[in-house]
């Protein structure tokens, strides 16, 4: 924790520097926000989210009924509004620039001693872009991570299903991963969360039909959501998917 | 949905059956409920809880800033009181007639048009005792759940641990599987979360370290809660580690 000194009249005041905090804000219901988030949210002054170009984003969506008149939004534009593939070159360059120029946005208010509260759909440390910011800044600044219902959790919760029994293992593979990858992680595994469909939506229903589980297998889309949508995946005939939506694969392990 | 009829004075009054609530109470701080959990909570005259003989249990302490003297609780103490193994033969049955009585006494409730909020340590759908409940009652009466933040969410958090980056592949290991099964899954991920440690912590650790993942690993106890402990798993020197503690092995994927 540093300190800096400002000069106010005629005597120097001592600003402590802000604090960074990571707060997740669950899968979409604004309800689903932890007490804690609540309370996080309402002390900040300052409220930092990641939004594609153009966009209010997601995230500021699901807290709006909790924003108050005083607090200054700071939204964090990703420099692509299209997926790009993660192996295009320009990609890591792309994100690491836009990363390291968001924490020094966020350092700034650091510095003028106000806190910033960073939205981070469902949980900051599981898949968030918040990390990149974490661990830019943690070692400069105080930073506290306030934990969120997961966005899969949202989704199983959405289909009624019970993702895991008794000695279940439980896998979470992005979509992203290579068909033959999620196979053999597939065969390895009792219970499965898909995550990061999109374009890889097609890919991932072939894996799992090629695995004779199509018909313990669910899609759920906006889970919590406005706009929810639960359909088994046998059922679903096209192949739209955004990227954020989820398959699942429920466990059948022991039920006493 | 089933009404029944009461006489009340000169006419029949329908009473509308109660509705169960599986509601996720998050890892234990008590300000990890999320707002909707708190309102299920205030909103229900009964609240029920699994604790083990004799003792009042973990949900009914994270919970407790949020009880009112309105609440009737309704502990569902297990037969059980230490650990026995999963493969005993009695195991099966005693669970089962355990959780048929739970059922009754929480649909005896419903019957008399009382909701009944169950607590559940961390998210109800994902290795929780209230499933039980939840398939043996949701054919005759109204049933919900509210999601919470996981266990291991609240571990990984307290760690300071970024669990999962870019396509990294999370596996949950239940502790109670053979050393085999453990490594074998363990060589197909890429971040992992062992749970259910208790006995089998021993080979948990020896499995992380023959796979060379000592020092990546993470034990965590009673994360978010008072007594809230991190060790790097390589400075664990002992075998003590409560049955819902947990060992994490943070991701190293993509980090732009």
């Amino acid at each position: 924790m540093s300190t800096l000194t400002l000069p106010a009249d005629d005597k120097p005041m001592a600003v402590t520097t802000g604090c960074l905090h990571g707060v997740g804000i669950g899968p979409g219901d604004p309800e689903l926000l932890t007490v804690k988030a609540v309370r996080l949210i309402e002390a900040s002054p300052v409220i930092a989210y990641f939004a594609k170009a153009g966009r209010r984003g997601n995230a500021r969506g699901i807290v709006e009924p909790w924003l108050k008149p005083h607090h200054e939004e700071m939204p964090l534009s990703y420099p692509v509004t299209t997926e790009i593939h993660f192996q295009d070159p320009s990609y890591v360059s792309q994100l690491g620039s836009f990363y390291d120029e968001a924490a020094q946005a966020v350092a700034a208010r650091l510095d003028a001693g106000q806190d910033v509260a960073l939205l981070c759909e469902g949980d900051p440390l599981f898949y968030g872009s918040f990390m990149h910011l974490y661990v830019r800044l943690r070692g400069q600044y105080r930073t506290s991570v306030c934990p969120g219902v997961t966005g899969m959790s949202g989704c199983w919760t959405a289909a009624g299903a019970p993702i895991t029994w008794g000695d279940d293992v439980l896998t979470v593979l992005p979509g992203t991963l290579s068909r033959e990858a999620l196979a053999e992680r597939l065969a390895g595994t009792d219970a499965a969360v898909f995550m990061k469909l999109g374009q890889n939506f097609p890919k991932v229903r072939a894996v799992l039909a090629e695995a004779g589980l199509l018909d313990r297998a669910v899609y759920i889309e906006r889970g919590t959501m406005p706009g929810e949508k639960v359909i088994p995946l046998a059922e679903k005939t096209d192949d739209a998917a955004p990227y954020f939506s989820i398959v699942i694969v429920p466990g059948q392990g022991r039920r006493p």
